[in-house]
C-alpha cells in the first residue's frame, strides 16, 4: 500500500467518524496523534473506513451493538460517552438508548448498567435532553 | 405478591421466551429447574415478562444489543447459540448477525469475535444456513 | 401487574435498600431517576425486594458474595464504595472486608485487589475507621 | 528461603487444600506438575498456606467470596466445580450455594449466573444432591 | 481499494500468519471462511499484514504481549492453543511460556493462570515437549 | 515462617519493586499500608520477591506480558501508569510500549487499546517523552 492510498483511507475514515461520532470522536483521534499516530490512523482507516462503513448493517444498528459491547466490557465510560453521542447522531432516541442499557441489566448485571446509564446521563445533560421519561 | 400473581408472571415470561428464544431457551429454563428453580423463575418472570417485553425497543433491536454483550462478556458461547437462534427468530438475517460479530472485532478484538462467529456457525449449520455469503 | 402493586414493590425494595446500602445506595437510585426511571425502579423492586430480601442467605453473606463479584468485574469502584458501606452496615468488620479483598488477590490478581482495597480505604476514611490493623 | 522451608510451605498448603477442595483440588495441582511445577507449588505454598489459612475469614466465608469472583470472572467453570465442592466441604448447603449464584444474576447478569449454576448442578449430581428445593 | 489490492493484502497477511501461527492459525481462517468470509479476510489482511508485520516489535515480543492478553481475557483457550504454538514457532521456549503464565497468576489470579497453563500443556503434549522442568 | 524470614522477604521484594516500578510502585504499597498491611506485604514479599525476581523471564519480557494483561483486564489505568513507568525503567522504548498497545487493538479491541495508550501518554508527558514518532 503506498502513501497516497494510506492517506486516502485515513481521510475516508475520518469523514465517516466525523459524521457518526462527531467532535467527541475527533477529539479521541487528536489526543492519540502525538503518542500513537498509528493507533489514531487505524481507528479511522480500518475501524471506520473498512468496518463501520460496510452497508451490511446500518449505523443505527451498529450503535446498538456497540452500546451493548461497551457496557459489557466495563471500564469504558469515556468511549460510552462518545458512542451515546454517536447513537443520538444516527437516530436512536434517548428512550431507546436508555432501554438498551436497561436491557443490559439482565445480561451484564446492575453495576455495568448503572455505570453506562450514568455515562449516558452526562451526554444527555450536555445536549439538554434530560429528563428522559419512560414510555 | 401472591402465588397466583407469581405464577402468572412466570407463564407470561415463558410465552415471550418461547416466541423469541424458541426451544433453545426453553431447554435452559428446564435444565435449571431442578437445581435453581428460583433462577429459572426469574429468567422468565423478570428477564422476559418485565424487561424483554417492554415496547421501548423491539425484539430485533434487543437481539443486536444482546449479541454485542454476549460477545464482549466472553465465555458465553452456550448463551450465544441461544441468542443467535433468537436473532434469526426475530428477523435478523445471517448476514446481519455475522456483520454484528465482525463489528465486534473492532471493539472487543479478534478472539472474542472469532468465538462468537464460530458459535453462530454452529447454529447456522443446524438450520441449514451455510454458507453465509458476504454482501 | 397494576400500578399499586408496582408501587408497593418499589417501596418495599427501597426499605431494604435503605437498611442495607444506606444513603450511598439511595443516592444511586436518585441519580438514575431522571435518566432511566425504569432502571431506578428495577434496582429497588427487583434487586432488593425480590432478590436481596430472600431469606436463603443473610445480608452479611450476600455482601461477601457481592464484594467478590464487584472486585472481579473491575471498573466498579463506585459500586464497591456503596457495598463496602453496606458490608459495614450488615455487620462485617473492616478486617473481614479487607481480608475478602486480600483473598481476591489470589483469584483475580493484584490489580483488581488493589483497586478494591483503595475503594474500601476511601469508605473507611469517611467513617473514621483507619488504620485497619491486621490480625 | 532454603529448600526445607520451601518444601514445608508446600506441604502445609497441600494439607489445607486437601481439607477444603478435596480430590478435585488435588487433581488440579497434579495436572500442573509436569507443565508448570512452580505454579503447582505456588497454588499450595502461597494460595493455601499463606492466604487461605489466615484466620481473619473462616473457610465458609472465603468460599462465598470465591463463588462470587469465579462467577463474575466467567470462563472459570472448571474452577467453579472445584469450589462448589469446596463450598459443600466447608459447610455451605446446596440451597445457600444456589442462592449465592442467584444473587450473582443481579450483579453479573443471567448468562454468568446460568453458567455457574449449571456448573454447580454437575457437582450436585455427582454427590447425589439433586433436586435442590427452593426455600 | 480495488479487488487486486484487497487480494494482495490478504495473501500477504496469510504468509505472515502461516509463518507465525502455522497450521493452527490457518485452520481458524478456514473455519471462518463459510460463515464470515470478511472476518477471515480481516484477520489476515489487517491483523497480520498491517499490525503483526510492523517491525516496531519483533514476533517473539508480540507473542509475550499476546499470551498476557489472552490469559487475562479468559474464555480464549482455543486462541491460547494457537498462540502457544505461535510462541514456540517464533523462538520462545516452553520454560519462558510457562513463566509468562505463572507471572499472570499475580496479575490475573490463579484461575486464569491455570486455564492458560493447561492450554499450553495440551500444545506441549502434541509437540512432545512434556515434562517442562523449572529452572 | 518466623517474623525475621517474613521481614526479609518483604525487604527483598521492596528492593525489586523499587528497582523496577520506581516511586510509582512504592506509592501504591504505601497507600495500602494503613488499610491492608497484608496486601502491601504480599505485593512485595510474594509478587516481587518470589515471582517477579525469577530469572526464567527477564524484567523487560515480564513488562511486555504485564502491559498485555493490564490492557486486556480493563479498568486498570492506575496500574498501567505504574507499569508503563516500569517498562521504561527496564529498557522498553516509548515506541515499543506504544506498539504493544497497538497490538492490543487486534486482540482486545480499540476501547481497551485507547484507554491504555492514553495512560501511557500521561506517563510519557511526565517524563518529557512526547511526541512519540512512529517508525
Amino acid at each position: 500500500m503506498d502513501a497516497d492510498d494510506r492517506r486516502e483511507r485515513f481521510d475516508r475514515g475520518m469523514e465517516v467518524l466525523a459524521r457518526i461520532d462527531g467532535e467527541a470522536g475527533e477529539r479521541v483521534v487528536a489526543a492519540l496523534s502525538d503518542v500513537s499516530p498509528e493507533l489514531a490512523h487505524q481507528i479511522a482507516a480500518w475501524g471506520f473506513a473498512e468496518i463501520y462503513s460496510r452497508p451490511q448493517l446500518v449505523p443505527r444498528d451498529r450503535q446498538l451493538v456497540t452500546l451493548g459491547m461497551l457496557t459489557a466490557l466495563g471500564g469504558c465510560e469515556p468511549e460510552l460517552e462518545v458512542h451515546v453521542n454517536a447513537a443520538l447522531n444516527v437516530g436512536l432516541t434517548p428512550q431507546q438508548i436508555v432501554e438498551a442499557l436497561l436491557h443490559a441489566a439482565a445480561y451484564c448485571g446492575f453495576p455495568r448498567a448503572i455505570n453506562a446509564t450514568l455515562a449516558a446521563k452526562r451526554v444527555f445533560a450536555e445536549r439538554g435532553l434530560l429528563p428522559v421519561r419512560d414510555g
